[in-house]
């Protein structure tokens, strides 16, 4: 890899503001560290990445990286405003009151299911430095969740179960946690699931058809016309 | 904390094979350590957990680690072998054939529920360590996965597909995962449901009530009586 390329750039040094990314000729460089701490987060977490590695992985120097990251604290920081708040932004964002639950649901799936494709490190990412207690990323992105949206979801949830439109039985909070924690579980487990079953690969797309039944429909009797089909 | 006692207990040195414990006067202090390895897995991840740390939470010294565990690979196969292949068995040993596809996920959700419960220790390392490429339990415990019963499983719910009985919208095997994700997801990661939404820490009857309704019923009209219930 050509390292020497990335050095000569950076004697054009712009002045450079915490958190604001260095543009223009600079930016090219940056975008390949952070995809790489990002890549390399997904693979070994944030714990166990250091600025070398990331620099490796990107085939630059740790003296890019220092260049454009002034601590863990910053490379952090600007992996979740540029990486991880445009997902949640994108997944989102569409939703607004009025909306049924189930449609709310769907378009929930559907955007998170496609947001994972274009970022396939965010799902063991979440898991490990968000979810869990001690994550690196947790406090970070907890400030980052759209809790208005939530709530709109989960409003809509309990109001078509005081209707008696959607069964009771399940919590309209913790039913956020299942949808997204099943699009994440079922991407990032994918080739862990081909692998324990000898199975191909589930797509994207199997995947969120099968959450969206699950999570519209579960396991009862279909009570359509599927019944008697043949 | 007493680093003198466990050290004299080495004095009784009996011979070892690997991968069987000593027994005896010398079970509890291992046991602390097996127990001690579990939480730091949980907490900081296998890679970041040296035997020292494991010792020095124990309240033991390094040497008793390595008279015990020849290395980590060794330790790694105990805790598998006495610690994950038990729960895993306790999970998954009454599922025979004859059941309901019902019948079966309300018993395997409730006694993983259970187990989880006497085993705090067991979704954030299973989520971390066995479902992550790269995790260090993977290969070892995907050995231990218990296929036939799981065949059962996602048998039942296949021939209830065919017969109509539940809908026909969620891949009977991939099914098995989003059960057992849920509850490893839902049980790992109460404590940041509390934070993030400001609500107590839900139970994990609380949590195993939601999932098995989520699974059994989905969220389509309950269809029953409760529509008019007042």
């Amino acid at each position: 890899m050509n390292r020497t390329e990335p050095l000569q750039r950076t004697t054009h040094k712009t002045k450079r503001r915490p958190g604001r990314p260095a543009a223009g000729i600079d930016g090219d460089a940056r975008e390949r560290l952070l995809t790489a701490a990002t890549e390399l987060f997904a693979a070994e977490g944030v714990a166990a990445t250091s600025f070398a590695a990331i620099a490796k992985r990107a085939g630059l120097t740790p003296a890019m990286m220092h260049y454009y990251f002034k601590d863990r604290g910053h490379l952090l920081d600007c992996v979740v405003e540029e990486k991880i708040a445009p997902l949640i932004a994108s997944v989102w964002s569409p939703v607004e009151p009025g909306a049924t639950a189930q449609e709310l649901i769907r378009g929930i799936v559907e955007r998170l299911v496609a947001g994972i494709e274009r970022n396939p490190w965010v799902p063991s990412t979440w898991m490990r430095e968000v979810l869990n207690e001690g994550g690196l990323l947790r406090s970070r992105v907890l400030r980052r969740l759209p809790f208005d949206k939530v709530r709109i979801l989960s409003g809509a949830v309990a109001r078509a179960q005081k209707k008696g439109e959607i069964q009771a039985g399940a919590d309209p909070v913790l039913i956020v946690f299942s949808m997204l924690g099943l699009v994440m579980l079922h991407l990032a487990t994918a080739p862990f699931f081909a692998e324990a079953f000898h199975r191909r690969e589930p797509s994207p797309q199997v995947i969120g058809r099968h959450i969206t039944a699950l999570l519209l429909e579960g396991l009862k009797p279909s009570g359509k016309k599927t019944r008697k089909r043949k």
